[in-house]
């Protein structure tokens, strides 16, 4: 049988493992991509590593997420960064040249490459015929290292489109329909890859819209062919030499398969606070809006701006509207400029951002509580916008565009006979305005070994990491429901986001969100054994941010019991030496209360896997029987309280 | 004798006293202007006022200063904001739509009117032929209230421009060279009026820029004639109809006299961390810059950024700045992309932002420790731009935009024979974009008295004022140098900033730039006398804001001792019931220490000029003579806690 995008990409760079769905696979890893909020560790990990240089085909630094610069760390952050890379070899993207995705999209990226990248919408990549896949940021400095990438090996999730998009309708309602009929843990242990005639109406854009909120699907990553859409965007970039065709072979099969027909989707809209939380636009018509925002890596393309400033051209839009819009790279705001775009956003009322993440991770554009505010971002999880009892809501630029005229949310396609605007005819310019001079390249090697790190003051070392006792009598400080997201265990934003290379500091915001008052309990439990959390199903879903694992660590958390994981988390969790256990019964989940006392014994030998393992919850005299799916290399690491302490000992580090 | 343009308004405006300096005079106000961080506050005492609705001919409430919304409290204030102008008939100005001042010139500005602002910038009307004084917060709710500005009548600066500026040097270069001959104090009671064949090569923005940093110099106002560059700059504005000729008598005399002959200027520069440390650029040449920003009401102009633009055009900012550009308003942001300057300058490397103060205030866009930071700003007080120990320096957009091009200081006229850029000649439109749909009108009376207030969490009460007791007996809890601004006294930036409508979390943050320790030490003092703060020269210098007044005034502060004031911080302590004292003998200064004990009794009496007003430092068992310039009226809202406990009295709240 011929193989799919996906097998064809995994089995180019495969260097150990069977390419069997659950079994863990290594592979070989061409380029890489950070950004500001994760990759300050990243390059403190390189340094623990004693790395040399870089051994990648490619890595990028981006500067697009900690872009405030309220008080000085975010500039140091940035100095350090950039010292980094000229340090390492890697490109440095200035902060203002634009967001990781489509800027990496745009100039580096390259069909039948591998990408990891520390951020977890890195996914998007796969809109060029790449297996690109978020990962923490450990992963990506021992991928920097030239080690494989480790994973589970994924099913194959076949998703054909047929049919044509109707006017109104675009990209982002294809996902919001997946979301909407899959949930946010649909794509677990999966990698989606599109096929089918429908492709042939999405171009490379819209498909990066696609791939990219696969991560809100919980998906390993999101795989397209690399076909002529493909091929024209690379040629839109000057860069048509980088194209190779990748096609699923005639026979090709899926272990899992579903259909779409672009052609019946409507409008959709997420309702707060869930990115699967998904409904027809007309279903909440009506519903009072204070703010829009369009930007973010999940509406990054030019068109998405460019629709935008069509509907809005000539008009005002509503006076109890905040319109903010933040271009996503230098390269989009310079076309949208040239085009006069930018003008008709302005005169429409619109408070134009730099290009960056900016209110995506909640770094400003906070709305005030309780009120409505629509945006094209990916996440609308509670609290992430940076408003605490926030209501935020996802779609499409033209059902944002449509609400910002309006002041309330609106089906785009009523905008005809409410306000006699028909579709906008979009063109696109055949090239775009390539200007690649906020990417800094590498130094020399002799040049760059001379270069010394810029560590401002907030620039802190990694704490210690001692191994993992083999005894565990731990206090249940938190006990957790279904779907917590890695921004409600670490969270971004403006307060936090600063600390991101400060793990004392950032940890005294470690599950604030859920519970004020754990980082204090944390700090009471004086036992080595330290203390557990009690999770849902899908427990650290969201972004890719080790953060959530270490700063947990370093208040003394040593086991999550879990009714399941997200794939990036569950990673960082064994990264940082905290043990993930799952329920072998899910009903224990209800067996277990915060504060009760559970015990384990004799670890190491059990999880070797020659005895079952059972904890016991001392306070209810129970033994609940537990499992983990960890490989021989992450239990290696879980033992030595961490692939940090465990490269130490090997003498590595 | 005939009369000279400010003697001519104030004589137009005069309700009581005396046109002589130092007698106090009340002057009818025609338009007021308040921003966001300040005008909560206004909104606040009106509220207190118990008004129905706004007497002056125009009032405008501008959203400006908060804009970064890191959390939901700067976008609560906005809707606070937005229907207290619904309620009080005020016009809204929307976020985004750009900075108070140039706005209002743009918008609104009529020569011969007075206007009173809540910022301390307010002055830069001043360039339309306008009496435009920034005051406190209460003293702008009373002139909405319909109640005259109390003022010490000043002196009359007459400063005679002669010559035309040479290429590469421009209006900023002019107030540099004021704040370089006289300092930061030099304009202390005087009002500026510029005059003289030199003005001809001035346009009316030019004068903005002047005009602005005469705040720098501690004036009461600065004061341009109406003539044929107001004209000119109102018809590109579509309001040639609100033009008025205003010049002073050809045989008005001035107080006080200088004289600059622009063609001898230079480019100059302010050397942290005081405006007045000014240089010639070539002096420190050399210098390297991590920083350059354009932007603030110092440099408003569509000019200031249009030859900022023609410098950087085609070329790119070095790799080791970061280039930030703001522009003032939606305006001049339209305008500028229309011409296509905003791609020349997002080509070059810039980070656009939107349209407001930002970094002038701290709010984002601070350096790292240490890092060089080109600002085309006002102010580089200490700490101002967000970061402890910040380096900012003040200059023209040449000298910036020569900065961010090469990457360290230059002066611009070297860029011929290092870069081959010759000067630029500039064509600025002959229209402007008008477009004042972001500014919302007043509603009609009938239905803006049926508005609600929106008040969110973040929308606190004033605290109780309670009168100030008949004598003193209390600790000096903190003794401070000369020109302390009122940064340093309650800091504006990122952190503090959101807090403006809270009172009691705002005074956690007072003085603590100077002495963390403060607010700790007050709320120890028990006693209802409270404590004392010593000052040296020019104690308040800075912006406007009233929170410089209650917040310490909330902690415990009843007296300051210094050996002068700044005008509206001296207004400022009287309207929230602090007795302003200054030393008789300056050298007294040196026998006071943080820590004595000083007494005063039988305040009330003494106060009222009865008898030598004395300080008993009881620590050093020494007599220290001291004097008030408070007027009677003045006397009587600080005996009795403030201006708002006196109109409660008055049975006016």
């Amino acid at each position: 049988m011929g193989r799919n995008v996906t097998q064809q990409l995994i089995a180019a760079h495969l260097v150990s493992g069977e390419m069997t769905p659950g079994e863990e696979i290594g592979l070989t890893i061409d380029q890489t991509l950070t950004q500001d909020a994760t990759g300050t560790l990243v390059m403190q990990e390189l340094e623990s590593l004693g790395l040399d240089r870089v051994r990648t085909e490619l890595s990028v630094q981006y500067v697009d997420h900690n872009l405030l610069q309220a008080d000085e760390k975010n500039a140091e952050d940035h100095e350090f960064l950039r010292s980094a890379c000229r340090r390492y070899g890697l490109w440095y993207s200035k902060p203002g040249n634009g967001v990781s995705h489509p800027t990496h999209m745009q100039r580096f990226g390259v069909p039948g490459k591998t990408l990891a990248g520390s951020d977890s919408h890195t996914c998007a990549a796969g809109s060029l015929g790449m297996l690109a896949v978020g990962v923490g940021g450990l992963e990506v400095a021992m991928a920097l290292a030239g080690r494989p990438l480790y994973l589970r090996m994924p099913e194959v999730w076949g998703v054909r489109l047929v049919g044509e998009l109707p006017p109104w309708v675009s990209a982002k309602d294809v996902i919001l329909e997946m979301l909407r009929r899959h949930g946010v843990k649909g794509g677990l242990n999966r990698i989606i890859e599109y096929h089918g005639p429908g492709l042939a109406g999405l171009s490379a854009m819209d498909r990066h819209v696609i791939a990219n909120m696969g991560a809100e699907l919980g998906a390993t990553t999101t795989v397209f062919p690399s076909d002529d859409a493909v091929r024209e965007f690379l040629r839109a970039e000057d860069r048509e030499n980088d194209f190779v065709e990748i096609t699923a072979d005639p026979d090709a099969g899926y272990d899992v398969t579903d259909e779409i027909d672009l052609s019946a989707l409507e409008p959709l809209i997420a309702r707060p606070s869930s990115p699967d939380n998904v409904v027809p636009v007309r279903e909440v018509a009506g519903e009072v809006v204070s703010q829009v925002v369009i930007g973010s890596s999940a509406n990054p393309g030019l068109r998405d701006y460019l629709i935008a400033a069509h509907i809005v051209r000539g008009r005002q839009t509503s006076d109890a509207v905040s319109f903010d819009v933040n271009p996503t790279s230098r390269e989009i705001f310079s076309d949208l400029t040239k085009m006069g775009a930018t003008f008709d956003l302005i005169a429409s009322g619109a408070r134009i951002h730099q290009s960056g993440c900016l209110g995506c991770i909640g770094m400003g554009q906070a709305p005030a509580v309780g009120r409505n505010s629509l945006r094209t971002f990916p996440r609308n999880f509670p609290g992430r916008s940076g408003t605490r009892e926030d209501s935020v809501w996802l779609c499409s630029p033209e059902t944002a565009a449509a609400a910002a005229l309006t002041g309330v949310i609106i089906d785009p396609r009523d905008l005809a006979d409410k306000l006699g605007i028909d579709h906008p005819e979009l063109r696109l310019p055949e090239r775009a305005s390539v200007n690649a001079a906020m990417l800094v390249p590498p130094l020399p090697r002799a040049e760059a070994l001379r270069e010394p790190l810029s560590k401002g003051p907030n620039i802190s070392s990694l704490p210690d990491f001692p191994p993992l006792p083999d005894g565990i009598d731990a206090p249940v400080l938190l006990k957790v429901g279904d779907n917590v997201s890695t921004d409600e265990i670490s969270p971004a934003g403006a307060r936090a986001l600063p600390f991101r290379s400060n793990i004392p500091k950032l940890a005294e915001f470690t599950f604030t969100q859920i519970d004020e008052d754990y980082p204090r309990r944390a700090a009471e439990v004086k036992d080595t054994s330290g203390h557990v959390v009690v999770g849902g199903d899908n427990y650290g879903q969201g972004s890719s941010r080790e953060h959530a694992a270490i700063t947990p660590r370093h208040l003394g958390l040593r086991a999550v019991i879990a009714k399941s994981f997200a794939r990036i988390h569950w990673q960082n969790l064994a990264n940082f030496g905290i043990l993930a256990l799952e329920f072998a019964d899910p009903a224990d989940y209800d067996r277990i209360d915060a504060g009760d006392r559970l015990v384990v014994n004799g670890l190491r030998e059990a999880l070797s896997g020659d005895r079952e393992l059972v904890v016991r919850n001392a306070s209810k005299d129970r033994d609940i029987p537990v499992r983990h799916r960890l490989s021989r290399r992450q239990l290696d690491a879980v033992l030595a309280g961490g692939q940090i302490p465990l490269l130490a000992r090997e003498g590595e580090a």
